[in-house]
């Protein structure tokens, strides 16, 4: 039995490998670990069905036999734990990628996030273009820390890692507003992530189901 | 040799237990384990010594023989690793801890931050009061979800975890808007965490830095 994963029926990003489950389905690619996907609609993701499997009726889920996970970070580290090739053997080097994992999601998405929400809520708003500003600022400021921290190495820490894996998908969301741009390093560090062949084999999979979906 | 962390000379939130090294001392009280505290000033925290502990100039660190951490939730997960009391021995019920550890950092923060940004960066602006409420109901949705899955239980997964621990640290974060008492549970769940014997270790210790520094 493979584990089954679920992702958006019609994926608000129109298949740009933005949405979550391709953070996942980029770590089973990494880990050369088959895996079935189930696709809910925007109404079965807030039923009490998936309510059960996530709290917060989002996606990815990620269920295994007896073993039913939710939020993406998570399910990467326990891909990452249960397979080679994420998470170096090393324990200090280990400790030190999934520093890196939590950097991505707690200290680089939060003001990426808040881009977002700029762009899709507050368009009309007599703020938007003051307030994106201030938030485009603000991922200014993470992204010149993290530029500076990785110079010209190829990975955040040693070999290519989970950490990574989140710090490039975090940063692939962010390119669009022109930002990642700006520092020529990330940009070409988020090139060398999306020129591995899992990420590629990913990007194709939540693509054709987006091409599928709408006809196209 | 005790581990070491990092914490705010003169925290912002004078003491109230909200600065992240209050997640990893409270960590460290659960898990028996005695540790020192280097404290930093905010120019310290930008400087190169402390930038090449944590790429983005942030505390809490965690140092340990070879081994130097950055990111709370990292730390956390790290002692809890290393440590009993923090995630269950059975491993699904371990995973969904930690699938926990990630809902407080990266779906429940996210928009708590924002209130942040809101209460700190927005006050003399035009739209604070509309951008405030809009952040507010954002925060709602997520609380309303969790406490929809809490419901009368004590913890969020079987016994206390870790993803307890950061879950509260979190919720913490926005009781002072009022926000949490519209939550009954949550704001009962909330107060056992803080009941805990090693969460008022650790909130003690981190008011003493305070008080000391600021005279009081």
């Amino acid at each position: 039995m493979n584990p089954t994963i679920t992702a958006f029926e019609l994926s608000p990003d129109r298949g740009r490998g933005l949405a979550r489950d391709m953070r996942v389905r980029w770590a089973l690619e990494e880990a050369g670990q088959r895996y079935d996907v189930r696709l809910l609609s925007f109404s079965a993701m807030k039923e009490p069905a998936h309510r059960a499997r996530h709290p917060f009726g989002q996606i990815p889920t990620y269920e295994d036999g007896d073993l039913a996970l939710f939020e993406s970070g998570a399910i990467v580290l326990h891909i990452a734990e249960s397979h080679a090739g994420l998470l170096p053997p090393d324990p200090v080097a280990r400790a030190r990628a999934i520093s890196w994992m939590f950097a991505a999601l707690n200290t680089v998405e939060p003001p990426i996030l808040d881009l977002q929400t700029v762009l899709f809520l507050e368009r009309d708003k007599s703020w938007f273009e003051e307030r994106r500003a201030m938030v485009k600022d603000a991922i200014r400021r993470r992204l010149a820390e993290l530029s500076g921290h990785l110079r010209d190495a190829d990975w955040l820490d040693g070999g290519f890692s989970a950490g990574d894996l989140l710090m490039v998908s975090v940063l692939l969301r962010v390119r669009a507003a022109g930002i990642l741009d700006e520092y020529p390093n990330l940009a070409a560090y988020v090139a060398r992530g999306e020129a591995r062949p899992a990420y590629q084999r990913a990007f194709a999979a939540q693509l054709a189901v987006f091409t599928a979906a709408s006809g196209g």
